[in-house]
């Protein structure tokens, strides 16, 4: 059975053929996987020609208005204004795609999925949910990250859910340990809605429940879910990529000045060097992290960052195809009605 | 005139000798500033004798229990529980200290400093704020950091207050640029709380408003004040740490890998590499900007990290210095009545 991914190909900084190349990329390997591509016919034409794999299997879908984000999500929702993000969500929602990419406004492609793609059953709020490396080499599950500014007691445990649903079939860890961001670690500590998730996430079986997290242990690997509503999730997430993105631009200032080393007589040190440190930034590279996952619809939709590269949207496409083979929305249906029984 | 600063010797994860350490470091050129040693006398004797510089001028308060992180609030705001940061706050309360620095429970201070010391004129929350670096090279300041876990518009509007007094008087910024922290950069996105906060902080001539701060953005330079509820300001500092943390453990890894560089040849190359790396991790080591500020109180109350070492130390008892030279509770109180006026 070929799995079919729609991609919006426009609504990206770097312009449609990043998209649309790192897109075939990720599935040049798999003639299994067919792509609907979305957007303006002639160039995904000329692109998809210009490229020695196979593309037969691939679709094209004219759609060649990018989503405004001056649009009013009132006409937007009503379909009076045409868009390739609405174009290939309908494509997901009839049934022909089996999962979205897109690196178009989050808030509108959250609102249109919601709008015609439809919740996953038992599930009140989707929300965003992104993997993060650890220290420990074993990657965490993050959520919400802005879905739902705000988020009470129910909500946070759902999120617990989807999280947990995440972490088995993605990851691949049994059972996996679930924290609530927070800001101190004993039990007393944070607002009401954190301290009552707590009791909730504590009385719930179908979660191993490991406490607190403080933002500062987001990638210490004592959790592999960890669930905060929308606005802290966001700004812990942020935060994050700020201060490794400075660290970067810090080591950048600090190569420049070891520039000289490269004309030394002996390149061996030099080479050795800019390998160590090349390694770093790519530890800290948000394109080999992108793609976050709108969790609790009834289907995978995977939202791109919008100032991704060929290769960062390749790897949204991989998390895509990696949630539809997991069967993540099934998953996360069945953890809530399991939870409901 | 004699600058008087009381210090909380105990509650901190080095003991407190690091602590007196610190603290005479910091004051070992200023013999016009004396310490008000709070803790284990005999301790504090044997440390002080065994200092070249003259130590005269400090004085020992006998209080050997630390406040105990299981003491009853209400007990400890009573004065029916002795701590050494009871006995330093009211020091300070009854005008004998110009201010405090301790590295015990951030909220017993804030509760003990708010019960004891009181309020600045015009405020209706302290908050915690802290000046962190930039790539500007121009810190920044971020409050709230987890004295109040949810803030209104008009606490918000406060802060930014607070934080204008702060970067004018400490870090000499003529009309410093204050941000919202929010998820998104238009008007219309965020809670409520920020956008009408927003609204305030636009028709207030005395704040130089420049809108929204996104959380990668907290270290770019865009802003000198950046303006948050407690809570995710607190997880916005704290994230930033742990991914800078994360990034030094990387570097270190690295070194690691590099360290047979240390026999070859030439060591040249290998020395300006780590001299070159050992500057990255001074831009990220915490301890140069240990120290945050409770503002909002009528006098300079510092808290300083629990794990700071003795330099680290010593850099939040300079930053209670210079809060008292610049006059900032005073400033505070001018400021929010010149806007009350």
């Amino acid at each position: 059975m070929t799995l079919r991914i729609a991609i919006d190909t426009l609504g990206a900084d770097a312009g449609a053929a990043v998209l649309i190349d790192g897109a075939l990329d990720a599935v040049a390997a798999r003639p299994d996987i067919a792509l609907n591509l979305v957007g303006e016919p002639e160039s995904i034409r000329r692109l998809l020609s210009g490229r020695s794999d196979d593309h037969n299997r691939h679709t094209v879908t004219p759609s060649p208005r990018p989503l405004d984000l001056t649009d009013s999500l009132r006409l937007t929702l009503r379909g009076a204004l045409a868009s390739s993000m609405r174009s290939a969500i309908e494509s997901v929602a009839d049934g022909s795609c089996d999962a979205l990419v897109s690196a178009g406004s989050t808030g509108a492609l959250m609102a249109l999925s919601r709008h015609l793609v439809g919740r996953a059953q038992g599930v009140d709020r989707p929300a965003i949910a992104k993997r993060l490396p650890t220290a420990s080499g074993r990657p965490v599950w993050l959520l919400d990250l802005g879905a739902n500014l705000k988020a009470g007691p129910e909500q946070l445990h759902q999120f617990a859910h989807m999280g947990t649903a995440l972490a088995e079939s993605v990851t691949g860890i049994a059972t996996p340990r679930v924290a609530l961001l927070n800001i101190g670690s004993e039990f007393h500590k944070g607002p009401a809605n954190v301290r009552t998730a707590a009791q909730l996430l504590a009385e719930d079986n179908a979660i191993r429940h490991v406490g607190y997290v403080e933002a500062h242990d987001l990638f210490a690997g004592s959790a592999d879910v960890i669930v905060a509503e929308g606005f802290a999730g966001n700004v812990a997430l942020k935060a994050s990529e700020g201060a490794a993105q400075m660290a970067a631009h810090v080591l950048r200032e600090e190569l420049r000045r070891l520039a000289p080393l490269e004309t030394a007589a002996s390149q061996e040190p030099a080479e050795r060097v800019s390998a160590g440190l090349r390694r770093v930034f790519n530890a800290y590279n948000p394109q080999l992290y992108n793609g976050a996952s709108l969790v609790g619809l009834s289907r995978v939709i995977v939202k791109s960052h919008g100032g991704a590269d060929r290769e960062g949207f390749a790897q949204a496409v991989r998390t895509a195809i990696e949630e539809v083979e997991m069967n993540v929305p099934e998953r996360i249906a069945g953890c809530l009605a399991g939870r409901l029984a």
